[in-house]
């Protein structure tokens, strides 16, 4: 519970209306994207970095944990207040600050929309390459926290390679910027990178400037269809030995085909191990005609019984439904469903997906796998019962024995989603205990009193 | 001076010919590709890991300064040992300990010299596309230390960019693995990203493990000649806009074109502003060709009055030879010459070389500009006589006022060389007093006794 002195505090700074303390309004912002619920004390929104800063020297002086929020889609527990506290909700800070055309950048609030960002830029000719899942219901902030990622990957990196700058609130409330519009840095220790990926445990991301590339006027689009999942993950080796760079690899197994099907109906190949669809982009359409069709050719090479290319705009619209079906299918078949974020080095997925599949068999569970191939990064859909505690039970082992496998085959816990507080149980299995003692340094020096995003990330207790 | 024991110690370690005390071989070991010199107390060169880590822990022990040495190529005096102690040569560890072509990584020993890492993974048909110009003369370390850059990152990025992981000696010999062959990893604070860049200062790196890409198989290439700056400076957004990304684009200006011109005849055109050269690279011969005909086009219609495409390798050699005198130019031109590497916006460019060549006047040197155009990382490089008090003195306030106007301009005091020694003095220049004061604490944590490259990088006291 918070004072009414410090309310009071907050109101002065962001005004009345943007300190929420009913229990009705603190319910709605007790969640994200996972089941994980705890609500706040408050809900403060600042309108820009000034009040974020005058907000965070109240709670510093106070000792009152501060929890980062954008719109909360997060996976992995991130933005839930665990421990109270405030919910910093930063929605309102949404602007585009500066959209340089000439050095090709953007600098925006934390709390503008992704798909909103993209938008905005792609106006001018311009594109911001990354795009989460979560694209149109995500903040950049929040992206940057969790360094998202998304299905062009492969091609062009995630949220950390095009961040160029961040404006960050510390803990104490000073504001930190870091980072220019030059292109190559090495002067600074590389303090911008720390902060993505971070979770809102290190600092409050306020403003963040964005590298852009010029827009990809055209696409195409395979789908390949393998009997053996081994050559399905061999394809994306002998596309990229092939020299050409797609946008996309993505993949979904027999599972995830079969329970598309079961509930769309959308003529997907059933009965076969996995669909590979892949996708290229670029500003010549003769270049980009040439790539697919290379595509399809090592597809077949590489054992792929089916090839379809999408010849006009709406068939590649068909291919692309299948995979943007993998969710809604999965949520409908359910009741409840589990998605993981292993990333594995690129090789080892066919012996994850036999291994998982394994798993799913032991513990009588369904498990889909789909993901991003190109990159490794796959994310197995445990569905179960959460009402049947039994269930519960078998869905957490199998969770933890896909972390296990992700570890075993060199791979690591999250891609894109974060540990947030849903795999702090697993963390040491991924880190040493050297790289979790650095962590909880590093953690010192910018948040000596432990009131960012408290229980989140790695095991942290504040030193005395 | 050392004591008789520790050397005895470190002889224990990595034997009696691999550590050196004779003045005559610490002499060898006093200086970089600087003009700075400061004998070590003592040079150790480990064969491995273990060994580092083993004289890591006397190290810190008797709190003996440190400062890690790969071909000691640098350009700003980060390899020299400014307070003594121990030389710490890595090339003994020039392994490559694995090469695996199905997720196309390497892990290296940190003194490996570049050339031969890139010739080695270029026999199975991988490429690792950083080049710094000191690529046959330096090491892997020294190049992630430095995060080295050179003329193809507009296309492929610096070294940071392709660095999956390191095995790095802590400052009390602990050993630290951070990272792992899965492309996407969001499971710890971003370790890894501390270290690259950090000239030292945090930790030895010892082991490297580096994403490479399929060998580009074919390259063309143009020279542009422009009456006006401006338009060479335009030309690069132009080409970008254009959809096509070159692997390199550079600029000469006068100064340098008729520096090269007369010392080396080479026949390029005098009399212009400046000479862009850029080159295209990829798998498929046709496309490649087609973008070196748009970049043509491009040029022209960007106000090139002369464009060059190169037909055959040996014209394509032939426009290369320009840009790869520049050195050997200005250094025959010279006396001496300090080469500076601002790093800028680039839409800045112009500018920032209508200022450099006004400060060329006030001071009466000769400043050369050239530089990788295309991600704004130029090198001014001033022209003097290091006999000539007066001479020094004007360059030393040359060089103060080019930092100046990469600061004014929204850029930085070095894209790719580093900080070292030679740019301590103008640090706060770039970088406020909170990132100073993290960086401090970040040192801090990572090098409690302040035995790591002391006097480099930043301004850093030990802490009480």
């Amino acid at each position: 519970m918070l004072s009414a002195e410090i309310l009071k505090e907050f109101v002065q700074i962001v005004g009345s209306e943007h300190v929420l303390t009913s229990p009705e309004d603190l319910i709605a912002y007790s969640y994200d994207g996972t089941s994980v619920e705890y609500c706040p004390d408050a809900v403060v929104s600042p309108f820009n970095t000034e009040q974020v800063s005058r907000v965070m020297q109240v709670c510093y002086r106070e000792g009152i944990c501060v929890v980062p929020r954008g719109m909360a889609s997060g996976l992995a527990g991130g933005a839930v207040p665990v421990s109270g506290g405030v919910s910093l909700c930063l929605t309102r800070m949404n602007r585009v600050l500066n959209l340089d055309t000439e050095n090709m950048m953007v600098r925006v609030e934390a709390g503008i929309i992704t798909a909103d960002l993209q938008a905005q830029v792609e106006s001018v000719g311009l594109f911001y390459p990354p795009d989460p899942s979560s694209v149109r219901h995500s903040t950049i902030g929040g992206n940057v926290a969790c360094n998202a990622g998304g299905a062009r990957c492969l091609k062009y990196g995630v949220t950390r390679d095009y961040v160029m700058g961040l404006t960050v609130v510390l803990s104490d409330g000073r504001i930190l910027q870091t980072g220019t519009k030059a292109i190559k840095n090495v002067t600074s220790y590389d303090l911008k990178n720390l902060f993505v990926g971070s979770e809102g445990t290190l600092g409050i991301i306020t403003e963040v400037l964005l590298k852009l590339i010029p827009k990809p006027e055209f696409a195409r689009t395979a789908m390949a269809v393998y009997p053996l999942l081994e050559n399905a993950s061999v394809t994306v080796n002998n596309v990229l030995r092939a020299g050409v760079l797609p946008a996309t690899i993505e993949l979904m197994d027999n599972t995830t085909i079969e329970t598309i099907e079961e509930y769309l109906h959308l003529g997907l190949p059933t009965n076969v191990a996995a669909i590979l669809i892949i996708e290229v982009d670029g500003s010549d359409e003769e270049t980009v005609t040439k790539q697919i069709e290379t595509i399809g050719q090592v597809c077949r090479a590489s054992g792929a019984s089916d090839v379809r290319l999408a010849k006009t705009e709406t068939e590649r619209a068909d291919l692309w439904r299948g995979r943007r079906s993998v969710l809604p299918s999965l949520v409908r078949r359910g009741p409840d469903q589990l998605s993981e974020d292993i990333s594995l080095p690129r090789a080892a997925i066919p012996e994850a997906i036999r291994r998982i599949k394994a798993i799913s068999e032991k513990y009588g569970l369904t498990i889909a796998v789909f993901g991003h191939a190109g990159d490794g990064n796959l994310h197995p859909s445990i569905l179960y019962d959460k009402r049947d505690p039994e269930q519960v039970r078998r869905m957490e082992q199998a969770s933890r024995d896909i972390f296990n496998i992700a570890i075993e085959l060199g791979g690591t816990l999250s891609g894109e989603h974060g540990i947030g507080v849903l795999k702090l149980p697993f963390l040491r299995l991924a880190l040493s205990p050297i790289e979790i003692e650095l962590m909880q340094a590093i953690k010192h020096v910018f948040d000596p009193k432990g009131i960012l995003n408290p229980g989140k990330k790695f095991p942290y207790h504040i030193k005395n």
